[in-house]
């Protein structure tokens, strides 16, 4: 860690809660003398010296040492090693106002206390070995899940579900390094045999570490969401299906309109997964300008999703647009839906699911479809490792890379000293994976994309 | 408390931070047996029980009883009467993921907790004796003040300066009223006259609550903030002049913008004062009908505006347009600013503050006018008790009032048991500020504006 040029001990603090008015806000702080620095901010100093570890203390919060009180607050007082970062440190729970969480800050940084840069405290955290980079990066994605599936893959990230994994994996690697070594300190044993025989648990490694670095579109999707567009020529069912897909889902977490015309976005959970729908402007020619805009954003949405709800009002029937809309699309981002099958439509042409965007008929199979197309049979992601970091993924495929590289030098006889290089390799991009082996770069980069106060 | 139907012991929960992505989130609850009710839901449930008071506990919040893990969290194990509500409570610290939140509130209420109703921990703190009611009310406001004086002013009343006011005066009413008590249990004895001599203390009570009563205006300012409207002919500078402001004061807190050519909003802090300052729309007939409207609202605005500053361009002088406005409206609601002076403008006419809205010349002036018209030179609030709350000021009237009846009675000769009734109603009023008396009806409107979790 030397070359970072950063001080892991200095007095760090900053709102952990959203902004805004609420009964409750947290604010955080760590380092090194922060619970004393905390005490000549509060009225009951000597209480705050003295607190044991993990107690709360009742008092004012101060505008400076013997100076005003700011707020009635609880002090949490964390003493090392037992705390988030592994750090003494004091968590101030204030009122939810914000002029008092503002003067509050103002108070601690004039009393000796540095704003918190994103994810800095889970940084501390890493780098007092609470956690390794794995269960760090998981923190993040729990704050930012979108559903509970994703929350709870990311809750098991933190458990510890990636770094089990690649423990078990970098154990068996070693063990194969030990037996190589010993081969390369007593050459002149008679061994040469005995190193093809780790040839199948090479290739049991290796194909277990590509599994782990299969799940990661899967980890992608649950943690951005699936982005599904509706489409369809006007009155062909659009919005009914839209209305009744989010009357339907209960957990929608956020409504956004774009301008009139445009199209509108929801976020709603389907079988699990995170899915944006854009219900977009129907298809037609327009000369009205700011209509021919909409219609031109909802385009620009449809080429960008990834999958396409088409829909066709079953009792007119296929038309010459809906034909040149699915031939210009790749048929492996279209669902083609036959609305109406309450009312007046006849049996679908082949490939389209029957619905009824009124009474909601034929819905659960557009859903398990939109599943499967969108993460496939294959990965059942519940209770098991799913990765959705580009990091985790790119590391392991250096050491999938690397271990297909030491089966061929094996296979081709290659002596055991340059094997060794290669397994050497492998371990190491396991060991970034946790943590063992860091650079500034990377978790610069990694703790970037945290809250601050995390 | 009879009269509510209200079991002020039933175990309630609620989300106490602001919705949305953060760090972290607290969930607050509390109530009987909401220690053991917790304790089934946490990974390391006897840890729960055998908590002392005021501890944290690191540990997973569980889906239900030996169920599986929703969320790493820490606790905190609060119990009666050292906490908020005075009662057994335990507040968690969790991601502030809307996923996880929804969760855990999911499993809390399946174990029992009920979703706690605006200001409900704040009223179980009142019904256990842990505040009376204007420290009560001072919390909602703590919440809601929107700048540092504000904050101040409620933090205030929440250490008790209201309640300090109010008890004084208590003490001096109950004083008088055991001098007249004992006059009718000993109506032979001789103390006719001395009766008279309560009439000078009663005068200053009376006048020391009516004081009270007049800050009322100055607490409803800083809670609310003073509507300013900027307004002028086209070209006159409000925007120049409204620009500076925002650039002037750093504490801004918002900005909202009206649809376009209607109105701009911003809250900024002059003289410590919250104000409202509205750009408005020039006034000028127009044809489109989005400008006629934009007129319109902008014309709402400035009738419902607290203070109006009145920009006129002094290069270009008065104008039939600017006197006709001027004429139209009160002088007391009006500020007249002769801007431009740092170019060709002239003297200003009597009455008009000279400024430049482009080197904030004469600003500062501007800034004390609108301070002195709003809250007036008389009241300085800084440090000392401001009510503002509507429900403290009408009790505060009936008390007066029910003084003065008292000191008519004195005064015409009226019986001893005439007058002790008017005092007793004194004391009424005043024991229903703090809460001694109180309604379901008070304490359900009054609970109702606060924020749920509080």
């Amino acid at each position: 860690m030397k070359d970072l040029a950063y001080d892991p001990d200095e007095p760090i603090a900053a709102l952990a809660t959203p902004w805004g008015e609420s009964a409750l806000a947290v604010i955080r702080t760590s380092g090194k003398g922060s619970i004393e620095r905390m005490a000549r901010l509060f009225s009951r100093p000597e209480a705050v010296r003295t607190a044991p570890a993990s107690t709360l203390l009742l008092g004012e919060i101060l505008d400076g040492p013997l100076g005003k009180p700011i707020d009635q607050v609880m002090l949490a007082v964390y003493r090392e090693p037992r705390s988030y970062t592994g750090q003494d440190g004091v968590e101030i729970f204030c009122h939810g106002n914000p002029s008092g969480i503002d003067a509050i800050l103002g108070a601690l940084k004039a009393g000796g206390f540095r704003d918190a840069g994103p994810g800095e405290f889970t940084l501390r955290g890493f780098l007092n070995k609470k956690m390794d980079l794995t269960r760090a990066e998981a923190v993040k994605e729990i704050v930012r899940a979108k559903t509970r599936e994703a929350h709870s893959l990311a809750l098991h990230r933190l458990a510890g579900a990636i770094e089990a994994r690649i423990d078990r994996a970098k154990g068996r690697i070693t063990r194969l390094m030990t037996a190589i070594e010993i081969q390369l300190d007593y050459p002149e044993d008679e061994v040469e045999g005995e190193i093809t025989t780790a040839l199948p648990e090479l290739a049991e490694i290796r194909e277990e570490l590509a599994a782990l670095a299969a799940t990661y579109r899967t980890g992608r999707l649950y943690q951005e969401g699936v982005r599904v567009a509706l489409c369809g020529k006007t009155n062909a069912g659009k919005s009914s299906l839209f209305n009744y897909l989010l009357r339907e889902e209960r957990s929608i977490v956020s409504e956004l309109h774009g301008t009139t015309r445009d199209y509108i976005e929801s976020l709603v959970t389907i079988e699990g997964l995170p899915v944006l729908l854009y219900d977009t402007a129907g298809l037609r020619s327009a000369e009205n300008p700011v209509e021919v805009e909409g219609i031109r954003r909802s385009e620009r949405i449809i080429e960008s999703a990834d999958l396409l709800l088409y829909i066709v009002d079953g009792g007119e029937g296929l038309g010459s647009e809906d034909a040149e809309f699915l031939a210009s699309r790749g048929a492996d981002r279209v669902i083609g839906l036959w609305n109406k099958i309450d009312a007046d439509a006849g049996a679908p042409p082949p490939g389209f699911l029957p619905v009824s965007a009124t009474t909601g008929a034929g819905l659960p199979e557009v859903a398990r479809e939109i599943r499967r197309r969108a993460i496939g049979e294959a990965v059942a992601p519940a209770g098991d490792a799913v990765i959705d970091s580009a990091r985790q993924r790119d590391l392991l495929e250096r050491c999938i890379a690397a271990l297909a590289e030491v089966e061929e030098g094996i296979s081709a006889g290659m002596p055991a000293d340059a094997v060794a290089l290669d397994l050497r390799d492998a371990l190491d991009a396991l060991g970034e994976i946790t943590g063992e082996v860091t650079t500034a770069d990377i978790l610069n980069q990694m703790f970037a994309g945290f809250c601050v106060g995390k």
